[in-house]
């Protein structure tokens, strides 16, 4: 069993807030007090993330919490992922918000996981990698769904690593810029983004710990690893590529002994998982 | 020109700060203070959505704003999409949120004005609609994209309409649960679902203001519009159509004389429209 | 048992925070530790409203409730409200902000019932509502308390229901405004006011869904409905009637045959109901 | 012209966002853009309050503020209290917001004000005071109001002053708690509730700042003081009377030579003053 | 057993929330998941202060706490403060904070208790008190644990208790300033400072309830003492002595026969408490 | 010049409101509505610190700034920091509040400076490091306070770099640790605790960017370098002291061709720095 980031709980009451600024007027007028149980169940093939949240929320808003998966499980299209009993009126209010972030988390885990083991079977010791490309206020239960599907998380912010770009470097030379990033601090990884073989070993020379090869072709990426390899750099830094890799494209760069590949997809373009809740009445 | 809501200032900022809790030290160790211009670009055709929200944050910040454009409108692949000039530390500290907003927003008002059009192409008093399977907390900005786009927003939240779906039934009733929605309140809308031709009879003599045809297939859809109508109640009601419905499916049913087709689809599985924010050196 | 929509929890403790910024430094100086047990009474005849959110906040404080009461409930002056267990200086930190939440709410739940009562006499169809005239940020408060004496709420706020009033009349025909309204969206219901019975036979022709008579005398409210009768319309529409009416003169207008009534007074002037807590020390 | 304390902009923009949680539709599907004028008149006599709470409001909008009077000033009927100019959308999303603190503020001080008048005519070195019993989240509000209105503003909340009831003497002897409040700090005063003479003057011996008389009569007020006089204490302590006093009996106790009367009915039962908001088509 | 004021628990939770904005990146890679014991030891011999917040801390995040010591007792090197169980994960989230409060807490408490007893020493009558030179956020905070430590915690803020300083006095006559806030409320302390006994003598003769001598030295602080005698208000006004008082001078201004020695080191000078927390396995 | 993170503003705001929960009430009383300009002195040497955030708060309050210094400037007693003009009331506001952020703030920097140059003089290459060892909520201010006297800051909170210290140690073997967090992101430093050189050559050879080498005294520190000399692996890692390091002791330690001292007494032992607002009045 792993461990990942909670989110924090007022975060997740927000989300039941926004779906109801002035109660669910639907339950409120319609149906009678009543204590029952509800499903959520799987409705296609899925990684399932989400879990811890939709756990938290239910037991804040007085629910119990019966039988229920765990985070990271692979599940079959039909099966039950968790079942919760009390009031009608909370379940009903829960409901979309649940499935919403289930639905998210749980897309989000269930691709990444399926482009790992793409990668994984090319190259063991390659990792696709989640950026920054998140849904704006969601970046910690993006990157826990990716964590979830077996990404590397990479930064999660602009405080946590130094990432030397190109539009930093209209600004600065980038081996100055890694020189001093590196008389900043010690603590943070420092990485520089190359367009070309000559600036990956320039970036390597200047001490990067990472070297960003964005947008390159392959054959480019292999250039680019012989010429470290040949000046005995290879060993010093890690290779990460990135730009515009798709499903389709992603076995043509696991394969070539890089570390890294960042895929802004696993985030930027999320399909829902598929869930549902149902309602069973109480005899 | 349209008027949209506004996203509250104090939610963008927000978004700014989760990206960088303790400063961007990218810029902070590598770039000198100096003034620089950025413009964003459009690298595919959209409708742009999010303008209004960048636009604000820029200025929050103190960014001047040059040459825009505006929320709605229709951009192809290379065209500018505002300019903005400042200090390089800021634009570099908002770069990603900016992106992050505009890419999601223009992303859903992108694919909902392109099914919008097809679906009026069908039939011209036929209109798509959002759902509230939105990214958690982000309701709002889901929204607002899909009216940019075009579709009817639909129910905000759990205040502002009533709509008696499955799990209702299950615990009361659906003619019964009608009647008690419009003892509640008259000035909120009410909507059942219906899984039959006689259910949706049954609601419309109820009293629902629109029926939701769910999951019927476009024979079933039919068949209930003339039972109505054979009861003198299609022009009594509304009809929605919902569950599961495709791209490729959709015209099947916006030539059904309907009044509206839910797509849950608009927001819960959005592929972010692809922008890029590119930083000129002052001279 | 009926429900109410819930005020959440960080709003009820921002209201005791409110009071005692710095802790309550009466009890911290002089009171010494010890259980107790406090009782809240009415001291006048009430409708009750309030009662959950005291139970939540009691509770949330680490208090043990004992006999309790309903919301809706009618008392005598005299009678016990809730009883309450538990630290004298956590009960002595709440008792103004419980007693300030149960009186306003209360007081307007009381007032409410008392003229819905009055107007049913008249006419069992018809019904006060309350309007968005709260005090400011106590909306979802104000609402609820007038939801537990019995009125429609009415809308909650500029999101849930489309309100064509005097001022939007000054920048836009009142008829060409319902038609915008209706192809906004279809799920929030369309109302609009007018000032002659000329205007509300325009604004029923175009297809609102409530004509708001505002500030018409009797006679003016009889005419008005006449003309839309003879034109058929009196069935499509409902009526409310609004502006400046007192309890004095409530049942001139509940006598004629409108559906609702608006009264600003029931959340812009209220006189809280009167309640008392009283500790009793443990032998 | 007088200092009052302000209201934190934050507290003032979630009033706004409270009325418009997904926008205010009406004005977005009805009202094109346009710059327009609206005019806030008192539709009463009344003591203005709130004004600059709408003003700062006003500006944070981008609205641009024309002629404007005064907190504190009085208004006769008709009169024109502030004129504003900027978007309609933004004008119409503001309205009720402004009216509804005006109206509170404005209620809550021209009350004040007639009863701090009646009081001076007959006593003029006694003062009404307000209480901690105002609405629930509104302590600044209100006791701002009752400030402009001429009111002593009373404890502000458990933090700011030690006030020995009824509840804390079941816990404690009276004199006893007097003397530990004295041990606690110097910096806040001391006030402690007396039921006879006899417990006013042993009070006023352990040292307390101030006596609270509550609920007696004009004559056991006169008995106490008298008594106080005779022990050579009416000097050194400051007297208070507070329990049930109306418009009605407010003169007899105002002349008896006491110090402060406090009214809960200044906060707790508020007649908003009516103000309305008229807009100007721009020519 | 003395009370405390209690620090909001979201203010708390929100000091956790700023040390793992992503999670605890160490935990979640390292520890497997499993239930321990940890102790919080005291490395010095200090007064505890915190720990309420510890507690509270703990108990929200799901920990069983074992036995503990109070606030205000006083500590040796090597004793043991509190023990708790719980997952390891969250006793490691926590670990910092924890200590982070305490120390600074019992750094403070334990400060001020030593000065209070050299003052007691010289003039029972005499106390220190905290000022407003506290952490910018930590007011309460630190104001508790002086209080903890038995300084008198002075005004809490500007909203408490009048002090007229130099600032003031180039503003407005000191007299005149003190009368002012005596016609502004009865229910506030009024202090003032005098910078030469002449001063101290108008001001108390203007109705100051407390004289705060500031940066006088002994000599000058006889004198004003004796002239305030000699007129007769000695007994009447209270004296506060600040301004630069050290550990090395405090005797000399304790033994004056003031009331009070206000000290900005207490909170503006910490050095946090030693303190640690170790883990220990569960067998 | 160079860039430091930034504040976020609702923080500075909310430290103003923390010091006036109901206003300024010695201002409102006492001083008539004047323009003035004020002055910000230093009282004693210092290195500057937290200028941006009085800048900032400055404007956002409506003072206008005049000739002001810059963050991270060395100033003399007596200098003149910054210069504001604009509403007494507003500047008497925010006296304290400037103080107390420009007094811790510049407090921290003026101390680093100090020793940093302490351990430059000693070895060029060796910079001294902050740690979490803040004031609860203050993370982001005296890590910018650190950044600005000269520090490495360090890790900024749990989230943003893997430190494996003696708690973690219990409950994982050290060098599986170090391979475990290598496993876990490629994009946060590793850094390992070592109690003696075999355990820093272990942590060394499992993969750790940093050894920490805690409690160590100058004697085991040398033996551990040439331990890991030895096997060729002083190259590949950085070494950090730490544990109780103080002035005294500092330069044992900085001659030792070491990376890092982390101290943390540079924000857990923080003396303010002294420094005074004036007013002066306008003439």
């Amino acid at each position: 069993m792993k461990m990942y980031p909670e989110i924090p709980l007022e975060r997740l009451i927000s989300f039941v807030e926004e779906d109801a600024p002035f109660g669910d007027i639907t339950s409120e007028y319609v149906v009678p007090p009543q204590t029952c149980t509800a499903v959520i169940t799987a409705r296609q093939d899925l990684v399932l993330a989400g879990l811890a949240e939709v756990v938290r929320l239910c037991e804040w808003y007085g629910l119990i919490i019966g039988k229920k998966s765990t985070d990271g499980a692979e599940h079959k299209k039909g099966e039950e992922i968790i079942r919760m009993t009390g009031s009608a009126h909370t379940i009903l209010l829960l409901e979309r918000t649940l499935l919403n972030i289930l639905g998210r988390m749980s897309g989000i885990a269930s691709r990444t996981r399926y482009l790992q083991q793409l990668v994984e079977t090319e190259n063991p010791r390659a990792r696709i990698c989640a950026t920054r490309k998140t849904a704006p206020g969601l970046r910690l239960l993006d990157k826990k769904a990716a964590l979830i599907g077996g990404a590397d998380p990479h930064r999660f912010s602009l405080s946590d690593a130094v990432l030397i770009k190109d539009n930093h470097r209209v600004l600065v030379q980038p081996d100055e810029a890694v020189k001093r990033a590196r008389a900043g601090s010690m603590y943070h990884t420092i990485e520089a983004e190359a367009d070309t073989a000559e600036e990956a070993l320039m970036i390597a020379q200047a001490g990067a710990d990472i070297i960003l090869l964005d947008n390159m072709s392959p054959g480019m990426v292999i250039e680019t690893r012989a010429l470290l390899s040949a000046n005995g750099l290879r060993e010093k830094v890690l290779i990460e590529v990135s730009g515009g890799i798709t499903e389709e494209t992603l076995n043509q760069y696991a394969c070539l002994n890089i570390d890294r590949i960042s895929l802004g997809l696993l985030t930027h373009s999320v399909r829902n998982a598929d869930l549902s809740l149902d309602i069973r009445k109480q005899d």
